[in-house]
């Protein structure tokens, strides 16, 4: 930690610091500078992270020299970590995010019912999608618009599991449902919204299920880091991280998509990045290329979302991939992950 | 609702949106441009709202006509509300937000032990505040900073009610603390990242406890009123909405708050609207001018975080007023509430 | 100067960074915490701030102690500056800006004809406004837009002046103008697209002409502060600087304005500050509060555009106030300036 | 253009409006739906683009059906445009945007001296980069910062043409430049600074020389194209939008480059579209997977910066490529770009 005295702080101001140092067992270094005087603290920064250094008399700033997280950093952790996802029995082939494998998750937003769920998924498994994603939970901006199946929702899910062998992952908002979803679903998904919802955190941070958790629209990636801090620091460690497009003033797009916040992510963490262009865009024919543009900066998969019918889609028509565009999709990301030394 | 055909439409996309329209129900006008063919929908907007109309082929964007809250609208409730606070029998004046007084809401960030809340209460009373805060539950970036005195931290508060005889407010963050704090607590508070948080708003819609609602960092006024329809779509009247500052680019100050929400969310809603300066800035100087500006702008009251001694503070210390500069401010808000005809 | 080396950086990393300080006649000191080395740099900080820190092997950040900006600092003219506009024989009373008392500017967004700017001229006059803007030269997002009269445009501004005695504010967009507009105009506007065009505030430094410099839609408080320092550093100490909204996400609003960029600049520089809520909020009906909010933060004067018949507006006619409503306004706040000790 | 009237409007309202669109030469259509009444006008939406509609009594909002722009509008011109560069005698390949090939463009941030940069030149040459890139003015933040070689800068830049035959493009910052300029280079960049300097935009519009135009930090997407729509309406057809991050709150790094303003660029506009990935992302290490993102999302080209030695920068050292790293990309990019059907 480093701290910036003000021009006119006084050496009782200084001593007042120096005096707290030392109180919390550190040690200060003091530089006396042409025009302030700067305070280096050694010792565990943790200790001093959460007080209230700047409301000190004659401090000008404080600065962190170490980041805030810790078990899922790659200082801590150089090798990258595997994320493996199908424990339920009905799953035929587990799905491993962070390997040489690009896994592409794909599904209808929302599970409508149940024949369309079924026939998305055999769409998902033909194509050669590893995961199937759809909500039974949902959130919604609007009170009035359409809140889910719920448990007859997750009953759907169970079946498109059977029938095809692929696991599931699906939307926990209610920490009352985690232990519920820990066991029904192979990875549960904590969105956007919820994403500093840290009650949610802790209850998915208590299981052993694997937990992809959503970048918020308006969080900064070491937010997000300290999100997947929350979760591993009570116990799981298998936490994929998602980004999905942060909230701009750009209008042509529902939200920008940051692409540079994979390679951030992979050097900043030993943890898997997926991208999902679907919710980042909000428009079908932008999801394709963000996919391509995804795996091309490295990231270890993609989540879409596809519809048979989006003029009927029951949340997010708009950006739903047909079947055949979706099947066009994987041709193309598969080109791209070759070209990066991947497969699909 | 008005539907944009793209240039290349056929009649046949037209055809095939007006008869989803006459399928819902509703009525179509067509109005051929030089360039583009325009729907005009009418009928119940609600109806087709959250239908995927973009995705239908031929349509270049859906433009809504009307806002999608109703509740919470100031076109169908013209007169503003007022909510009421302090139903707990050791309150001696109710805090009423939305009359001619602008009430100041004060307090610690959290509560950090019995001492110093009931200092702080008396200082918050003496100086004319209506209003107790301080968080019992805390909702913190970081798994390792202070996550509040929880039950231990009720009890606190219920002691400084029953001495000062002030109304209290605090945060839940857990929908399974609800029932608790509505009994316990005379407002609880849903905080800026809580805002989308569906399932507590959902669980403190359905009592009578008052809620004062934050908006979000990255959320727009629609956005927050949309959650205020939430609370009240589940029969809760009571809602104070909360400007608190938004995300942007700026580094000086921990947030920009948006003083031309209060004139937006006033003439869009009936309902009350106060601003949190101390949060909004993150920084202790910045709350005073913040507040002026908040009353004079027509703010219902202000909310502000007070400390006896800020460089010990477990939580937020650099943006908590010294008791002294507390009673500075309310001096200060006092002529600014004058000059717009109110008091204090 | 502080550099923070990376966890895995080697003796050699450092020394050649020390090589480098000493070569640049200044001194090192060298903290070696638990988990990182840091140097603290001594001497002049102006020296390396342009020096490219990052780019040597093993720095992982590089964090400057001081501001990068001196002749617009408090810090080194404690006392504020006051703007004194008024320098054309025809000007009767000077605006001052800095003082105690709040400046209004005020006029229509373009001079559109003589008749109309000369009947607004004197609207501002009997209203108490001490300054009349108006545009000669106006800068357009499209091509097919209005784009001011230019000469023409300066000839009725001209005779404006004459009638009422207000001095005159216009926008200078073009360098080959600079010259003309510096001996016509009473005050020169930089507008907020061209808060960094430093060819334009090189060229207005080099004149004594007063300089409105308004911040721009993406430009942080330190970058304004960056651009006056641009037009100090060329010898014209006669900026005031002026807050106008920044692009967020919001869409109620045209920007947001950011009021606590007032205190901060007020605290940062000597410089006097105001605001412009008609171009900050794209609304009149929003004008007036946060006219209202910006002088009771402490804002030095509000720059607001009027319009006799806003539905004929040639530019910005939705946020023009009627001269009923400016005057409106004026009554409004002077109440508000009286509170916080000024007057209008 | 659509107008939906308020809740409370009159007949007299409606009838003031539909009088002008008379007067004005257009038609209405007016739709009376259960809570508001809306007018559709048909015509040429241009007449009424830029009046102020907003402005009149009754009227709630005003929705513009079509694009403001045309001449870069892919509507009116479906295939996609080449813009050739190269016309100075000395260059041996001309560079062709919006091909089959994916132009690379690379050299220095700043012409820093003579040697230097036909090291560069060489370097840019043998890895096959198909333009020269280096600034001879520098739009710099701070005054006291090396502001570029000027003419010697041009001088050079010349020398390194006639060296390796590579077309060269060089940033102007100053109407009174752009003669010069166009002569000299075989392309002129507009700097993101500068994108809605309107002055420069109409200069650099009356040439033939190819313009190089970079979105601003604030800019939308809509307002680039309109940028490009001032110098297409000049004369000037050779306009190559350039993506290079926009601002956001995001600290890791410096802007955030929206990848998804290629594929909207693309459909939205002939144009051609190439990505800088440099100033995008402000750190060199982001730089190689941002430029295959870019590729793989459909740009027809990305800028990067080279430096032989970052430590010893003049500008923007922290993002520079250092030569095997630039070798580096450069094979990594021909295999995503072959992977999506194009070459190098």
């Amino acid at each position: 930690m480093i701290i910036v005295m003000r021009k006119d702080a006084t050496e009782d101001d200084l001593n007042q610091i120096l005096a707290k140092i030392r109180e919390w067992g550190l040690k200060a270094n003091v530089i006396r500078g042409s025009e302030r005087m700067v305070v280096g603290v050694i010792g565990d920064e943790a200790v001093i992270r959460n007080k209230p250094l700047e409301a000190f008399p004659g401090v000008e700033q404080v600065m962190p020299v170490l980041k805030p997280y810790k078990l899922v950093s790659r200082e801590w952790h150089p090798e990258s970590s595997e994320v493996v996802v199908g424990k339920n029995h009905a799953v035929k082939d587990k799905a491993v995010f962070g390997g040489r494998r690009v896994v592409v998750v794909a599904g209808p937003c929302s599970v409508e019912n149940r024949g369309m769920l079924l026939d998305m998924a055999k769409t998902v498994r033909e194509a050669g999608g590893r995961l199937l994603r759809a909500g039974a939970f949902k959130p919604r901006t609007s009170p009035y618009a359409f809140q889910g199946l719920g448990l007859e929702g997750l009953r759907h899910l169970d079946e498109a599991r059977r029938l095809t062998g692929l696991p599931i992952v699906t939307e926990v908002l209610d920490p009352r449902d985690v232990e519920l979803l820990a066991e029904t679903a192979d990875m549960m998904q904590v969105g956007a919204r919820n994403m500093q919802n840290f009650i949610l955190l802790k209850a998915v941070g208590r299981t052993e299920c694997p937990v992809l958790l959503k970048r918020g629209l308006a969080n900064t990636i070491e937010e997000l880091l300290m999100s997947a801090e929350y979760i591993m620091s009570q116990g799981n460690p298998n936490v994929v991280l998602c980004e999905r497009g942060i909230r701009t003033f750009e209008k042509f797009t529902r939200n920008t998509v940051d692409i540079s916040a994979i390679p951030v992510l992979k050097r900043e963490s030993h943890l898997p990045v997926i991208v999902d262009p679907s919710h980042g865009t909000g428009h079908w024919d932008l999801v394709e290329p963000l996919a391509m543009a995804a795996v091309a900066a490295g990231a270890d998969g993609v989540m879409v979302e596809i519809h048979p019918n989006p003029e009927e889609a029951l949340s997010d028509g708009p950006q739903a991939l047909l079947p055949e565009r979706f099947a066009h999709m994987m041709r193309a990301l598969e080109s791209v992950a070759r070209a990066v030394g991947r497969t699909l």
